[in-house]
């Protein structure tokens, strides 16, 4: 089966000003110098510890099946700005550079580089937005997904988004970041097809408000489902009908058959007081194993709310806050030349913007995880391109935003985080299922990441240390551009 | 060409509960019982005065090519959940309902239908999640552009939002939306190919970055691209350096030419100061005509307090806080069944919630927009089915808000808002390019809607009221479910 993403062109999703300045660069004769962007974000949403690097399964995607074909050529010659034999080179397009990047899943921090593109000038502008808008999409939803799942605990969480999602893409591969950061389902149908995800889902309101009244349908959606029976109970009046019908239908209906009441869904009015009642309610009639499933406009704060109010509540559906992370619907990676071949050396490039801090990283370089003698992550640290520091057990190093002090790991594991993932054009990773992603994902939080970083206030900032090689280089080119 | 809709089948996005209810209605020996559903919205994003429906061409197009093919019937079966005799109807399955509309574009406000579907209860519950999807989506976006469009006033607005989008769909469908409320452009490739709608883009940092110098790389842009050369000055220091290698592009590279400089870009920092600062060199400089274009985080808010302070900007590029409505990230239309068929009468159905708000307008319905003699939109007005105001010049009504007081209107012209776009099935409507529905979408702006309307603190409540006739049956029906 086709994936959605190869059953059509999505080549052309991309900002007119790669093309511009890409035909600007072809006229100009420098299409084959070769550059490097790294691709970093700034701030975690909702001032979090951290966020979780995902969308790298539908980059390699993209990359893999960019091409311009006839209509796109035809288009673009249609616009009038465009040198005829640019377009021909587009039509025969096919990027040629090299990727690095982060294991999908990884846990990321701010100012460290997760992808690394060295490619021709042209190659590299052209994929920007696409790499841009997976990451940014993908890692915003895994990363809200683990603050739910966070404040859920080891109750399961579930999207039901579709709904509200941005469109087909933000529900389908929302879905799969969702998963990715620790949703146990889906509702969407299309991403348990493609990629495995279970699925979950009950009934409508709509179903309780077809039959003459609400006991029928309790019992007509029982006998259809005698393993599954989670009944939506707030259509009319929750304590009052929902649950009485119910469970009259776990006695009358299900029992009979030797079936239990799987669980009731709460979607409406005050969830704390009315699963206290429900749960009092079941547990009276003898349905202590019937779940309550809560659904209505929840995010990670209301969770933790209601966990703290003592609700009775064994699983959530959460749907608009999760699937647009309405708390925070932007995640801000950017991509940015970090450096420039000149006779076969890459000379590093920095940016200095009026924002202190939008100003780059410059050029080649290596990121490490620090692994301490527990297995503890407990910093980052980017090193210079030639510096090799895996296999070290220790090495100085400067936090740039102490840089008088000068310090030293110890005792210390150092792991390359960027991955080689293209090889002039040529895909050489490993493509990861959902499952395997969402399975390091978990490992990393279970084993290796710091619990002060995964808490919601003031979470510990990870340190983003660098070699002393790199600090000097950086402050440098910095000094000198400002000259 | 194939639109990105027709290319994939993406019939699968929708819930696991449509199918579900769909099977037990289907074994109930349901399925051909007819229903009516309604959708519509609770609250106008940004606390607005109206919002503008969008997103139905979508919705069309989901709806003629929504198909289970053989992988679907196959991982469905995989599911282990449904009834054989449900799969093989699902396998032959075409919608065969009726639909009524807005058309795309109207001006919309809360409680009102905005789209009916009569079908068959199976038909009616599978559309459900595309619709909802497509119309909080796409009505989302275009509200949210209309009022970054009301702050700027004359300046244009361009949509620069891809690379923050929550996905392909959302950059491209967003770009749709935003088109159509009111951006005059946009720098995603793939919605100017699909829909027409002009590009606008000018260069990244990257090529500023690239070249050895800012003047070398302007320099090299503006031969490339004399007649539309917009220089983005921000990458080292605006004043002392991008403003000046600017002026000196236009004095030493495209005057000899016989061309003018067009613009530059501001995309950080003080954009008020830099803004006058900018303006101020450019016209000592004899460039009164060099236009300037600012970008950065922007939304409604920050326009209006770059223009209350005088800021000299011609033209905004708007990116992540427009593509994502990052102030209101979720469009809150539901989808609400009304009536169910009994012996050919549609017996209404209503829905009582914990949530006061959440008490849906029972049974088929009409629609009517108010128009006084100056043709604007005074009110709107729920009527039963068979009432027809068209034609009529007044009316009586009720304010379901303040019930006690009986009104009428009187010198005023009903329209009916919603229209049929399928008939058993057939799409029966008229197709609206995205410049006709903007154009649309003017017109109502400009000649129909009360300014006060518009505004963005307290703006006036658009009255929905509803005839005597559909106002009692609402409270009979009410008082009836109470019982």
């Amino acid at each position: 089966m086709k994936t959605q993403n190869e059953a059509r062109n999505l080549s052309m999703v991309m900002d007119l000003y790669e093309l511009t300045m890409g035909n600007g660069y072809f006229t100009d004769g420098n299409k084959d110098g070769r550059v490097v962007f790294d691709v970093f974000y700034r701030n975690n949403p909702d001032k979090g510890g951290f966020s979780i690097f995902a969308g790298l399964g539908q980059i390699i995607e993209y990359i893999e099946n960019l091409h311009f074909d006839d209509n796109d050529i035809a288009y673009l010659k249609s616009l009038g700005i465009f040198n005829e034999d640019f377009l021909e080179y587009l039509r025969n397009f096919k990027f040629k550079g090299d990727i690095y990047a982060l294991e999908e899943g990884t846990v990321m921090y701010p100012g460290e580089p997760v992808i690394t593109v060295i490619a021709p000038l042209i190659d590299a502008q052209l994929i920007e937005t696409a790499i841009l808008l997976e990451v940014n999409h993908q890692s915003l939803i895994a990363t809200k997904t683990r603050r739910i799942c966070y404040a859920a605990g080891n109750r399961l969480v579930s999207d039901f988004g579709a709904r509200r999602a941005h469109n087909m893409d933000a529900a389908v591969y929302g879905a799969r970041a969702a998963f990715i950061g620790g949703a146990s389902s889906t509702a969407t149908v299309l991403a348990g097809q493609m990629f495995g995800i279970p699925l979950s889902g009950t009934m409508a309101h709509s179903w309780v408000m077809f039959f003459e009244d609400e006991f029928l349908a309790f019992k007509k959606y029982a006998q259809t489902y005698p393993d599954m029976t989670v009944l939506l109970v707030d259509t009319y009046d929750v304590l009052r009908s929902g649950i009485p019908n119910a469970i009259k239908t776990a006695k009358e209906v299900l029992e009979p058959m030797g079936k239990r009441l799987k669980g009731i869904r709460l979607d409406s009015g005050d969830l704390a007081y009315l699963s206290k009642k429900a749960r009092k309610m079941l547990d009276n009639a003898g349905l202590n194993d019937c779940m309550i499933v809560a659904s209505n406009s929840l995010d990670e704060f209301t969770i933790q709310s209601l966990i703290t109010q003592g609700a009775c509540i064994d699983s959530f559906g959460v749907g608009e806050r999760l699937i647009t992370s309405k708390s925070e619907p932007v995640f801000g990676a950017v991509y940015k030349i970090s450096a420039v071949e000149n006779n076969g050396v890459f000379e590093p490039r920095i940016k200095v913007s009026e924002n202190i801090e939008k100003i780059t990283n410059p050029g080649l370089k290596k990121l490490y995880r620090v692994y301490d003698e527990n297995n503890k992550a407990i910093a980052d640290i980017i090193a210079e391109y030639n510096e090799e520091l895996e296999g070290l057990s220790e090495t100085d190093y400067i936090d740039p935003l102490k840089p008088w002090k000068r310090r030293s790991f110890k005792g210390c594991r150092f792991v390359k985080l960027q991955k080689q993932i293209f090889k002039d054009g040529r895909f050489t990773g490993t493509k990861r299922s959902v499952q395997e992603i969402a399975a390091y994902v978990r490992r990393q939080l279970d084993n290796e990441i710091w619990v002060e970083e995964q808490r919601f206030e003031n979470p510990h900032r990870h340190y983003l240390d660098m070699t002393p090689g790199y600090y000097n280089m950086k402050r440098n080119l910095l000094a000198a551009v400002r000259e």
